[in-house]
């Protein structure tokens, strides 16, 4: 560990615990949930890696987390940020055979908005020469769930709907739909995004802002009997799209961009047409899939990111030391992810 | 068909199709659904057979149906009631092994509120004589429910939860979860149904009118960890139940006893938790399970009436000729069922 130094900079939560809120994963000034500060470079612990940063990608998980919204309790002082992208310098007992070796990676041990993160040996893909750093640093959290997403809705018929299909996720889940043969019904909000959206894989794009909207979506829905709702938003308009679904529609929210608390106006759908109601997450996918599968699932990922079918749109590169001051308004540039470099 | 006349009194539908409302099964005046009226007496065809009404029963389902809510169009004219026992009477090309025959049934072809019921042969379930008329006008859409229900509840864990739990089907799945080794916990309005509850197989019961009672459930909740919500109101308060409820939770909505439309406040908990929300149609389940399974289902219902462990509860009896007048003022008593006589 000659080359590491004892102290780093690192952006730090501020907070503990959860908030008991849900206002979504918006924030107006991140100064109200982080500071930088400069803390000890963290020592792997068995089956640990320390990794130099090269990129950080920021999700909407990210600041659901610091908000404390997010599945797991938030520890003040701990640096934030969950994907990234960076260099193995140090190894935990059982983990060197990751030294030196070029990883995208979720952290579980110590942030990655910091000049150094930690994580656990099973939570890194080590990547292969042709990936960029933006694409290794937005490997894991999208393209997985984009796979195991699009993965359900295969298993129901061949059309479904993507909400928020503009934002990097919605748009691999259309480019993988259309290569498996499936029709993505992709809605955004705005017009503009229409053209982007059929260039890259959906097979029909409705814009959510028409007052025609519902009457469109109901028409298109009982012609292409959608039985899958891979949902970002999950406000009342969500649930309207819902019940206009078919028999045995499921609407399978995976995020919260919307703070507003949807109402069930048609309980006896369930009982009657047999839809339901449920919820993803990668975290739990990754607990409950065999180790071989997520394998494979990565491979395929990183051999799409390879050849140029799939390709991350970055709106902005933050360096990590104007985190806690540009970070807000970063995150208001439309298309693409934002990007921390050290 | 020498004894059979060629007319009938029928208690018929008022109204077609669908209302598009959903404002639950409580009816202020039957006459605002229903008419009584002498029409011709059905023939049979293929498959089906004709059945002299011995007795209905009257379910939420029933209800539900005559207001335009349920998961069929209404027929105008048509007489309504799905449930009840009769003796066979007339059968069509392929069913006279159940000529003469006393049994239970589902209507298909022509209601069950009415002297004379059509359907077909094998919506029908001829009775042991051991198993009386009460029994027997009830034996299918609680019975097998609770059977259904429960089942999915035991593939869960121990604990489950069932609210309304003082109706028939409440109590049925009570007696049979404790039969089955698992841990029933009943929701009920009245203290004065507690014990009763307890009597009837429930490992805990709570109040919900009292003002502790969410408290009360979430202490429960993290104590007993049950899995599975079997719930007949769907209101807010179903919700916040829900919410209450550990990892993995499944609300499972078989009715919509309450109007008040849900607000799901704590969506994030689908996507963290892994919770879902799904509903039950009895309708459903018989499409979908094999006969053999659905044989050995009405088997084991019939042998618990039999031997007395499972009973009819019946508020009151009121005569075929009586349902527009009194069937709204019936069905405000709070135990058992109302049963319809010719």
């Amino acid at each position: 560990m000659s080359s590491v130094p004892e102290t780093m900079f690192a952006v730090l939560q501020r907070h503990d615990g959860y908030s008991g809120k849900a206002t979504g994963p918006a924030i107006a000034d991140a100064a109200d949930w982080l500071e930088g500060a400069d803390i000890a470079v963290p020592a792997p612990g068995p089956g640990q890696v320390l990794i130099r940063l090269r990129m950080a990608s920021v999700n909407p998980s990210d600041t659901h987390f610091i908000k404390g919204e997010y599945g797991q309790p938030r520890i003040k002082g701990a640096p934030a940020g969950f994907e990234g992208c960076g260099d193995v310098v140090a190894t935990g007992k059982g983990a060197d055979a990751l030294m030196g070796q070029r990883v995208a990676f979720v952290a579980s041990g110590s942030g990655a908005w910091a000049e150094y993160a930690m994580t656990e040996a099973m939570m890194c893909i080590p990547l292969r020469p042709d990936i960029s750093d933006e694409d290794g640093s937005a490997q894991i959290v999208n393209p997985m769930t984009a796979m195991a997403m699009v993965d359900i809705a295969r298993s129901e018929g061949d059309a479904f709907v993507v909400s928020a299909a503009s934002s990097q996720l919605g748009k691999l889940m259309c480019a993988l739909g259309r290569d498996m043969g499936l029709k993505p019904i992709a809605l955004v909000r705005r017009t503009e995004a229409v053209e982007t959206l059929k260039a890259h894989g959906a097979a029909e794009v409705l814009v959510t802002t028409d007052p025609e909207f519902l009457k469109q979506f109901s028409t298109l829905s009982a012609q292409m009997k959608p039985r899958v709702f891979l949902d970002a938003v999950s406000d009342q308009l969500s649930e309207q799209i819902f019940v206009a679904m078919p028999n045995r529609a499921r609407w399978i929210s995976y995020g919260k961009l919307d703070a507003e608390v949807p109402k069930l106006t048609q309980m006896g759908q369930l009982i009657l047409m047999g839809k339901r109601i449920e919820g993803f997450w990668l975290t739990a996918w990754m607990r409950d899939t065999p180790p071989t599968d997520q394998a494979r699932v990565a491979g395929e990922v990183q051999a799409r990111f390879a050849d140029g079918r799939w390709k991350t749109d970055v709106s902005v590169h933050v360096p990590l030391r104007d985190v806690v001051s540009d970070l807000a308004d970063a995150l208001k540039k439309p298309d693409g992810k934002v990007m921390i470099t050290p």
